[in-house]
């Protein structure tokens, strides 16, 4: 019998189907058709959410996951995942202060790189998840040079996440600078893999539109989390 | 502050993934783009609850929906609502025993469709929907005169949900079937609207597949989800 996963979903709302929908997928692929495991969801709000980000107010937005977290744990959920990237800002202290364990986004994706064996990765994402240290804290215990872009095409790759990408809305100019962009940064630092560190990103960018590997977190982050269901 | 709804969902995924996409957009289209409420969801297997279904061991889809019910309600749900019209069947039993209220489908539709003045509906759904009687008892409360489909025509419509569009594939030999159906009862039997009694059903037809108003279930649902909500 598989464990029941709680999801802190809302982050963006499409991520949560996104995870949802392959959840499901990955454990039919798994163990065959009759097979659809219990999974709860608590979706949140996202626009609070990211001005605790944008505010710096940390330890608030911890207070909300740790809340959802509770919420997660009572409805009987064996083991929670933030759909998210951006909140994993505060990942130690929700792992640290949850009744449930958490599986975190950034360590499955480290862990995936160093498996395949990847030097430079390129991490894009929300402004908050390239600003802050989180990835790059966790690429240095795994001992992965990890390529963090300049502040102005932190601004650019922002800005192709939103606010249509967010929605799902895949803006076909925005797509062009991002794969330029990419482009850029495998000819000057030679980078070998793009990860895509916003679980949107996949929505718009997937094996092919770049000449480097994609990471595609929120599939890495399934793949991690259905290990876990069916241990 | 809007309240709260849990939902349980999985009965089928795409179905709840359309609720949760729905009552979000619904409550932006009221409230404006910064609300988005907290939502629970506790998706469940729907093998086992149409396995409980098809044998009609009504008592153990109550328990299985009851004990998601309870799960719901630790989360933190002020009301819940079952995204899925054939465990209506065990409504009564739900609404008795649950700790929080629930927003039932069927009274929904049934509210809907005297407030449109429509006399005669064509039921359509699951097998289990159609031949139950829980919409027909609903439909006598309110004085619809509810048009169910024969034998014959019950299987070809539980043909055209089962196993594709459950899955949220539209096969287009199988819309045709159902909208060859559904004009022969328009002609025949003088219904005047359709209710599709099966929340995977709004995935294949819409208004104007058909030559009479469709009663789209999942739709009037969330709507008085989301009246609810924000009540």
């Amino acid at each position: 019998m598989a464990k029941t996963v709680g999801i802190i979903g809302g982050l963006g709302p499409e991520s949560t189907v996104d995870y949802y929908r392959r959840i499901l997928l990955e454990c039919r692929r798994r163990t065959g058709l009759a097979n659809n495991p219990d999974i709860n969801i608590v979706s949140v709000d996202i626009v609070k959410a990211l001005a605790h980000v944008s505010s710096r107010e940390y330890d608030k937005l911890e207070a909300m996951l740790l809340s959802s977290a509770a919420r997660l744990n009572a409805a009987g959920s064996d083991f929670a995942a933030i759909a998210s990237n951006t909140p994993h800002v505060v990942f130690d202290g929700i792992a640290r202060h949850s009744p449930i364990p958490f599986v975190s986004i950034v360590e499955s994706t480290c862990s995936f790189v160093k498996r395949r064996a990847y030097e430079r990765p390129l991490l894009t994402g929300t402004l908050f998840t390239m600003r802050e240290g989180f990835y790059r804290e966790a690429a240095e215990r795994y001992g992965i040079d990890l390529i963090v872009p300049s502040q102005e095409d932190m601004l650019t790759i922002h800005d192709v996440i939103f606010p249509e990408l967010e929605e799902g809305i895949v803006v076909p100019e925005k797509k062009a600078r991002f794969v330029e962009m990419v482009g850029r940064y495998v000819r000057e630092r030679g980078v070998d893999c793009v990860i895509l560190g916003c679980t949107e990103l996949p929505l718009m960018i997937g094996e092919g539109d770049v000449t480097v590997p994609v990471v595609n977190t929120s599939e890495i982050h399934v793949n991690a989390i259905v290990d876990r269901m069916l241990a």
